[in-house]
């Protein structure tokens, strides 16, 4: 059978029937508008965009190519590999096959008359050997860094966005539901993390947790017992575990969950690319009244940032005001990790990536908007006993927040 | 309690009785000999380690941080997060805290007494921004491309190193033989995915497999079920399959695998960083003849890849021989992938990284050595019907190879 035609007769019914939601042209067009009026602002007369997320974003695909984004005219996608599946996935007009990098001038020209004099790419995340071939390719042109603008326009989620996240979010319910089944006394950390990781995925999870980064990287099976609770590892993470190994010194280890301890599970998921991030505690057996009672002020600073949370709210004085609380509840010393490993923030925006703005932390002085997504992460750990947390994703609504992760918020007790 | 007295009385022993094993003194030393006997062919004075598998391989940590090698003299390991914990897991003698990259020249000039002419980072994966903040930190100073020397060491792995791959080896066939106990007709492709995911993690897989790429993703849910197996994606890979979204349109998806469907199941496993690659097909009741053909064919050319494999042997013949052997098994058509979309590589270099040298592949002419680890997968595609395929993880020894993943070759059915 000839692929192309297979692909253009099947693919399309064959992922519907098997819960694909292809993003809509009308939402690709709002997305490329915002992104437009950002470049004019900087004056950059197109956009070559590289990046695997911004690509999606903006594209609807993510068949690898690259994406030319003029200030007027089409979008044209090259694709390097199937473009005919990227057309299957993509409601833009110009998609087109790449053999070579080197053609990407020509192909420009050929599409949009003439090469720009500013170019814009992600400079926050492009490979600086890649650089330098573009600054080869495009002798004279002026290359700027797109990444301030796309990032900007990404922390404002659309109600379709919103949807896809809430999707995510439900996902998580479930498989916290679950967990409770499965948890068992005697099981290791890694055990009851690839169970839940297991548990996910047959809702849709699709596994892969995505940072805008060189070197951080997420991942799901961040679960932690007892003492692993109270490790502090290579992430920007009030703790980090005790991990499997110096290669991956993070998340849940070989250690086995013995009762009565506090079991820190904290789960992400992602749907279409779209991530939910929540931590709920678990335990064997009731956990030790000191652990409850961290556990409570967490979610009374929990509680504390969503009554702040409303578009105009400042995101450093919401953090500082959860610094002052949690001294005044008495754990200015182990709020957010142990005396002089404490991190500086107690909020990240959340998207298709894991970084993304608004961050709810130290220096980050600018205002919440309608639209924002963020997890927000209160934290209290106590070396060499362990540590308690509780996270929700939420998205700034007209006049406060919704809870996209709404499982129980209460300790889960199996 | 302390945390820094908590982490020196305690972390080394709790890390020891969960599995860990840290890299020894003098396989980090044999490492950065080789590693200076390439920066001073190049003539560079001092090489600054950005990138986590770089750093791990030289530091034996992989907490958050830069590592300092000048040619003459010894490192320096500036850890940005947890300095007490790097100081557990490197047996590197000088290892500081970093409060800030503004630093990074004092910190340099304190330790060696002066800033070197030429300074190596790897430019294949710094991003453009951080790249500016160096040169802006470092005026007058010659920044070259170190990642050639650093990959080019890496691509011989040491006695350690090969035990480690065959721990990771021996998790996949312990998971592979567990699967024959969970594969159940009705499954979804994505719900015995993670039930494998959830196997290799019980045995200590570390979840994340680790790719040399901006935009490159690995993982290991790539179970593609009868006519998943014919749909080809984003990866340069013969077949990619639908996948969950558009946001990861590879590996396993909401499809329903029935009974005699191929089943191809390419699963990678990871222990310690190190990663073992394999492919087994799997079918519920016995698969149709003309899939049991094209299987035996893989496995063919499979084994003649590695009667063709010793100190010597030339990568890009060896992948021609296979392209010729696969036309006259019959199947110049489908080998590699369909029609217009064949990849070029019968085989690629793994370690820390899935992308490593060698690649047994077109355009990829210099000949294998001892100690060299690659992965062999010869596949057949059928578009509309399904793929077959098999993978093995091998290292060169003296006088041929040995296979790190030495599970059963043979069609798992269940």
């Amino acid at each position: 059978m000839n692929y192309k035609d297979w692909v253009h007769g099947e693919l399309e019914g064959l992922s519907m029937a098997h819960g694909f939601r292809y993003t809509p042209r009308e939402e690709i067009e709002d997305r490329l508008a915002r992104l437009r009026a950002g470049m004019e602002k900087k004056g950059m007369e197109a956009f070559l965009v590289v990046q695997k997320m911004d690509y999606y974003y903006l594209s609807g695909t993510t068949q690898d190519g690259l994406l030319f984004v003029p200030l007027d005219g089409k979008p044209l996608l090259m694709v390097k590999r199937e473009v005919e599946r990227a057309r299957v996935e993509s409601p833009l007009d110009d998609i087109v096959s790449m053999k070579s990098i080197r053609d990407l001038p020509s192909m420009i020209r050929d599409h949009w008359g003439r090469l720009p004099k500013t170019l814009g790419i992600e400079l926050d995340v492009l490979p600086v050997n890649e650089y330098f071939r573009y600054r080869a390719l495009f002798p004279g042109i002026k290359l700027m860094d797109a990444s301030p603008i796309i990032r900007d326009i990404r922390k404002i989620k659309t109600p379709f966005e919103i949807d896809l996240i809430k999707a995510a979010g439900d996902i998580g319910r479930k498989v916290l539901l679950e967990a409770k089944e499965f948890l068992k006394e005697g099981m290791t950390e890694i055990e009851f993390g690839g169970l839940l990781e297991a548990s996910a995925k047959k809702y849709g999870h699709e596994g892969l947790l995505r940072v805008r980064s060189l070197n951080y990287e997420a991942y799901t099976w961040h679960v932690l017992s007892g003492l692993s609770g109270g490790i502090v590892s290579q992430s920007d993470s009030p703790m980090g575990g005790l991990g499997l190994s110096p290669a991956f010194p993070v998340g849940a280890s070989l250690k086995v969950m013995g009762a009565h301890e506090p079991i820190l599970v904290d789960f992400g998921t992602c749907y279409h690319g779209y991530q939910a991030d929540e931590t709920r505690m678990f335990s064997i057996g009731g956990m030790k009244e000191k652990f409850i009672n961290a556990f409570n002020a967490c979610r009374e600073i929990h509680d504390a940032v969503l009554a702040e949370t409303r578009p105009g709210a400042d995101c450093e004085a919401i953090f500082l005001m959860t610094l002052d609380l949690a001294g005044k509840l008495g754990y200015g010393d182990s709020y957010l990790g142990p005396p002089g490993l404490q991190t500086r923030f107690v909020g990240h925006g959340i998207g298709l990536e894991l970084n993304e703005f608004p961050f709810i932390a130290q220096g980050q002085a600018y205002p919440l908007e309608e639209g924002m997504t963020f997890a927000v992460e209160p934290k209290i750990v106590f070396p060499g006993e362990g540590s308690v947390g509780i996270e929700n994703t939420v998205v700034v609504t007209k006049d406060g927040c919704e809870i996209l992760t709404p499982v129980e918020q209460d300790i889960f007790e199996v």
